[in-house]
């Protein structure tokens, strides 16, 4: 498969089998992010690969329970609303039940963080849609990297409190049909020549 | 070449020939860009792809001038001090003299702004590994995104006020002898399982 048959076969998806990827599989989708590039080589990205059901569980239910104590005005961005509404009547998985989610995150106030964790997430994607294994960003531990809460939990599993979370994917064979390709208008693109 | 090959073949270059590359190959590094995920697939990022000598010699010209005004103390970030030293000795070619420079930006406080433009201008750069072509991440255009005088320069290319540079790219074919593979480490990964 070339390059571009991959980008064009990856697709979000959210709704997941619950059986876990095989190590294997899970090692070069690690791979493929820890050679994506960054900021004079410094690779100060973290990864942190959750599989373990509990943690999984517990960080479902304390996202949450931080979105549904906060509230929202016609200024907050609409997924972040949406987060809000859904917790508020206690049904929010933000993971979308995926038996993975891989968190990144760099330094905090670190100019380079989020290109360099966007582009391991990337890479990370495009790897598993060539495994046939399905993926979905997530931003909802990014838009509470700030959280007390939330940090003092990740603390627990190994995020210090100097990291900031970037970005996170859920991770999983796909239990979804296969709808039809999601429409790319194209963003705009110019030509100066 | 499975996507892992692409992505450990994938290297920065930063000395190019001056040839342009053709322009399907510039279309297919253009449409890797535009499938790339974004936000609620609100494909907001905006590229902007200069191939003319005169707009490129512009651009290096006034970017030199704008560090050369610059000072920095020992908080600054490593590479700005390296740039606005170089650009007060009058020696500065931020994007390495390649034919080619792609502008990836996005509406100013989009939340999403780096992370779409990350993914887009990350999967250009495998797919013009694929190609053969060189690429090399710029960040100083993002540095200088709020500097009145490049914002009224790239006005005047077509990058509205209300957008912000999040990333650019240096492309054509290598100039540069096939040095030995960067070493990398690898971000520090933990598995909870």
């Amino acid at each position: 498969m070339s390059i571009l048959d991959v980008i064009k076969k990856r697709k979000s998806v959210r709704k997941f089998k619950q059986e876990q990827i095989t190590d294997e599989e899970m090692q070069l989708i690690v791979e493929a992010g820890q050679l994506a590039p960054s900021g004079h080589n410094s690779q100060t990205s973290h990864f942190v690969v959750i599989q373990k059901q509990e943690v999984l569980n517990e960080l479902r239910e304390l996202v949450k329970a931080e979105f549904a104590k906060m509230e929202f005005d016609e200024t907050t961005y609409s997924s972040i609303k949406t987060s809000i509404t859904l917790s508020k009547k206690g049904k929010y998985n933000f993971m979308y039940n995926a038996p993975i989610l891989i968190v990144a995150t760099n330094l905090r106030g670190y100019g380079n963080a989020m290109a360099d964790c966007s582009l391991a997430l990337g890479n990370m994607m495009l790897m598993a849609t060539e495994l046939n294994i399905g993926t979905c960003w997530i931003n909802q531990l990014k838009w509470l990297t700030d959280n007390e809460t939330v940090k003092k939990y990740l603390e627990k599993i190994g995020i210090s409190a100097d990291e900031m979370v970037c970005g996170c994917l859920s991770v999983g064979y796909s239990d979804q049909p296969n709808l039809a390709p999601v429409i790319r208008k194209g963003n705009v693109t110019d030509f100066i020549k």
